[in-house]
């Protein structure tokens, strides 16, 4: 164990696993998880009570914040209200308290993808590619058109990293994650706009862990480079040096 | 009383106070307040609490929704989470549940003000007004950078309303008001930029109710047409035809 010290909030989810096995080795990692973690130093709490998860942030240099209820489509109003907004609080605020250096916070293409519901986007994520040829792509610096209580609920995440890195000195970087499935591949027509490969999301996280300490705050997209894609990619390969390697297309 | 039924929440506050004097007779108005409102239809609830507010929705055309913790500058975590978060939750939730046709949503400038911290806005909001002629004025598409905690709830009642109007057809319309002093004259520097007189203020709120149908979402900024301001007043003029009448500037 070795480098700088990574504290990992749900490592037990489908992006945490991929994160431990891509970094495992060259961080000193912990998790902050609601079920116990093998392996590594693992402070079980629950992420809604914020004195209850204030220990695992002691010495910590960079916090990954994953967790979040994430239940597909559209979890209840009580499990987003405890999990994602009074959680992410939780976890700005326990940096705050321990000093912790920065805090990359997975956001979510949901702060966006409202937007589908507007042509050409509609016709994209349906795979209507009939004379669509170039489109409008969508930056972080975009109005967000959040999809669902979920997609709300990042933006207040990324909300409150902003004034957290201008209160508190905190460094934010969010990172707007696209669709990453357990079976590493694009699953619906969508997919072949906003799916992200396992290992193009952890390593665009990696990117993000190690980005210069100047970088107050930021938010990228992280999906791979598809064929279909309305997020803007160019941000991330600018300021991070990040480029995706994977292609929806290459698995149809 | 006549025309059509206003719920104002929050109608104990300054501008709940001041929109209700402007417009008293010509619509049906009633009061959602956690203190009672003489004169009007009072339902008296807190805001936090869903079920205890439901009732007084139905049967309502437009809501105006005032009420949050605005204690300067910097209201407690606790308080913003129960009444700015989630008493902004109920209101969408009760009046989607109501079948009400539109929420004008008491934003705030406070979702971008953040901005003064860097120049030219650090220097405009201080008076030093030496060698600024000009400056990137701050518009409803332009990155949020919430103040405290206050700005990031804000900018949280903004998303969700985006994705009530998105999801549920309801029309919501935010407006970013700017100070507003119960002296109804600036009272810092500060306010050579961002204020706004109790008479613009009403005015604009009366637009938004008035508002054609057809708009879904919309964000305005509510300022007075100040020498310094630097927040966008050409959009809710194009959309909405409101020009505010003061100028802070008169004042000094």
């Amino acid at each position: 164990m070795a480098g700088r010290s990574v504290l990992v909030t749900g490592m037990s989810g489908l992006i945490g696993r991929a994160l431990r096995e891509h970094v495992e080795g060259r961080y000193t990692l912990r998790a902050l998880n609601r079920s116990a973690v093998e392996g590594v130093p693992c402070h079980r709490a629950d992420i809604g009570d914020l004195e209850a998860i204030a220990p695992a942030f002691e010495g910590v240099d960079t916090v990954v914040h994953l967790a979040a209820d994430a239940t597909s489509p559209n979890p209840p109003w009580e499990s987003i209200l405890h999990n994602n907004v009074t959680g992410t609080y939780n976890v700005y605020e326990a940096a705050r308290r321990a000093k912790v250096k920065r805090v990359v916070f997975a956001s979510s293409g949901a702060t966006v993808s409202g937007i589908e519901k507007d042509k050409p986007y509609s016709d994209l994520v349906a795979g209507r590619y009939d004379g669509l040829t170039s489109w409008p792509m969508v930056t972080h610096l975009s109005p967000v058109r959040p999809a669902a209580l979920y997609g709300v609920s990042k933006v207040w995440g990324e909300a409150l990293g902003r004034q957290f890195a201008d209160t508190h000195g905190l460094s934010v970087i969010c990172v707007r994650i696209g669709r990453v499935h357990a079976e590493d591949r694009p699953m619906s027509p969508r997919d072949f706009a906003v799916w992200c490969s396992q290992r193009d999301i952890v390593r665009l996280l990696e990117r993000c862990v190690e980005a210069p300490e100047a970088i107050r705050y930021d938010i990228f997209f992280g999906t791979s480079r598809n064929k279909w894609g309305y997020r803007d990619l160019e941000h991330p390969s600018a300021v991070l040096g990040w480029e995706p390697v994977d292609v929806a297309e290459d698995h149809r």
